[in-house]
């Protein structure tokens, strides 16, 4: 068992938390996680107010641990976020903008505020909102992220955010890259990709099927899929997803895209029903390389906590004696 | 004192080898590391033969440990190569290209055969030339590299490779980088800009300033420094340098500039020879927000040795009791 700041916070069994992927981890993904001593977060993705109530309150009834909701902070009502504070979640993750704004209402409402950022200017932002913890998401990162890698980024933010918490994003998938955060000083890592390859996940199981058998070098990032479906994303964000045939057509060549919406739009859209893979996108983080299977998260959260444990044990043994 | 395949083959101290900075990495920087237990490679670049024998001669001349040299794949001659395996490198490294010709050729001589690989494929192609160790390099680091990011790319190369020992790059400055690195499956680091910040290194003490007082946001990857200098890289690699005027001219206007080479070329070649970094490039990695000060490279050494130590005996010390 791991013991860390973010694991004594949240009661935890192992420091792993649920990334809140949009329209894949619902309420029972969120409460398989927590449930199996993880902390378990929902994503509001961009805010559908029925179903964010309807996953909400299926973690609730789910889990009997601690867990949270996670939202895109630019696409995000005050009117949701009242919504989700109503259902007492342990912490609310803001991503993606200036956390400062709804920050201080989740403050006051006595929840903890998680900040995901991006880059040592949104950690000073995480700073200024009284962040309770602060996520550094490195560019390897499945779906929405920005340029930073993680590796570099994580020391850079628990150095400029101490003694607020820091926790890695991005590209981790097993107990080497858990342990490999907590070195870098972080107290946990944050997975989103692993868990879309799990039995609770929402979203189609070709999509998982895919992940367990795609190359990290067979990932990309890139504005595309925001276009074509019309989100406005600020500057400075994109996101990674597998290569596919719509990527291949139409990355570098975005100006054209925003200017056939009038068609591209509606086609993509009947694809992403189709599950139509060649054309719809399967978010997924460069950490594909280390995910086989589709798997109950529990048993995902257990493996890794104790793969971490065999990491870190075998690295206090390469200190010893010298051959 | 951390002991691992890496230091075992090459009987070192600690498990670091400096990267093969093209005019950075010298003889007398090489030396400097190899005396302090690491690993010094020499940076052979773009392959003068002149410089290539002086800086070999002078490691030779320093060192009574062993050293070694890199060499850009793609631009290095085979004459070239024989110069540097006449003077008895205990290592020779091989990056961005095919390494399989070359490769041959060094282990026919009885020397240790590095490939520095930025994806899978590259890692296929290195177990294939029978490397005897290799280096997994992040799109984080300094200089020249690809898309792949360190953290996720490490554990996937390590899988890939194995029984092959696998060294980390990218994104390393400090113990606790070298220590996170050995988490995810490697064997140790390999750190340039790091070393490049050294009083020992090659290259402006302005260059070596700015680094020391630079933020990874500030760091980009770019093709406009080899367009201009009318370097011919395979598609695939860029390098990562501190943003500056230059790159913001041309960053996204590549076509505009090789189309302006013939007064474009002249005016940044002599920006280069006044150490005008608002035109010249200074290459850095994403690890500059860990680099606070030019130091002598043997400190930098015997430092991260012992943060690295510290650092795993804190991982370990973790999993010891719940709280």
């Amino acid at each position: 068992m791991i013991t860390t700041a973010l694991t004594r916070m949240f009661e935890l069994e192992h420091p792993l938390i649920l990334g809140p992927m949009g329209g894949v981890a619902g309420g029972r993904l969120a409460a398989a996680v927590s449930n199996a001593g993880g902390l378990g977060l929902v994503g509001a993705g961009y805010g559908d107010p029925q179903w964010v109530a309807r996953e909400l309150d299926l973690v609730g009834e789910l889990s009997h641990r601690p867990w949270g909701i996670g939202f895109i902070t630019w696409s995000t009502a005050p009117e949701l976020l009242e919504l989700a504070l109503a259902r007492k979640p342990a912490a609310v993750m803001l991503s993606f903008g200036d956390p400062r704004p709804l920050g201080a209402r989740i403050k006051a409402a006595g929840c903890r505020l998680i900040c995901q950022v991006q880059d040592l200017a949104g950690a000073r932002l995480a700073h200024e909102a009284g962040a309770d913890l602060v996520v550094a998401q490195g560019t390897e990162a499945g779906g929405h992220a920005s340029r930073r890698a993680t590796l570099p980024l994580v020391p850079a933010v628990a150095n400029l955010v101490a003694p607020i918490p820091v926790v890695a994003a991005g590209g981790i998938a097993d107990g080497r890259g858990l342990a490999a955060a907590l070195m870098l000083g972080a107290e946990g890592a944050l997975l989103g990709t692993r868990f879309y390859a799990s039995d609770e996940a929402l979203g189609s199981a070709r999509a998982k099927a895919l992940i367990a058998s795609a190359s990290g070098d067979a990932t990309a990032r890139t504005t595309v899929f925001d276009i074509v479906r019309r989100l406005d994303w600020p500057p400075g964000y994109d996101g990674r997803a597998l290569r596919n045939r719509f990527m291949g057509r139409w990355q570098g060549h975005e100006n054209e895209l925003a200017g056939a919406l009038a068609s591209e739009n509606p086609a993509f859209l009947d694809a992403v029903q189709a599950q139509d893979f060649d054309t719809a996108m399967v978010w997924a983080g460069e950490a594909v390389d280390l995910i086989d299977a589709v798997e109950p998260a529990a048993e995902i959260v257990r493996r890794i906590g104790r793969e971490a444990e065999i990491a870190l044990a075998r690295g206090a043994a390469l200190c010893r004696y010298p051959n």
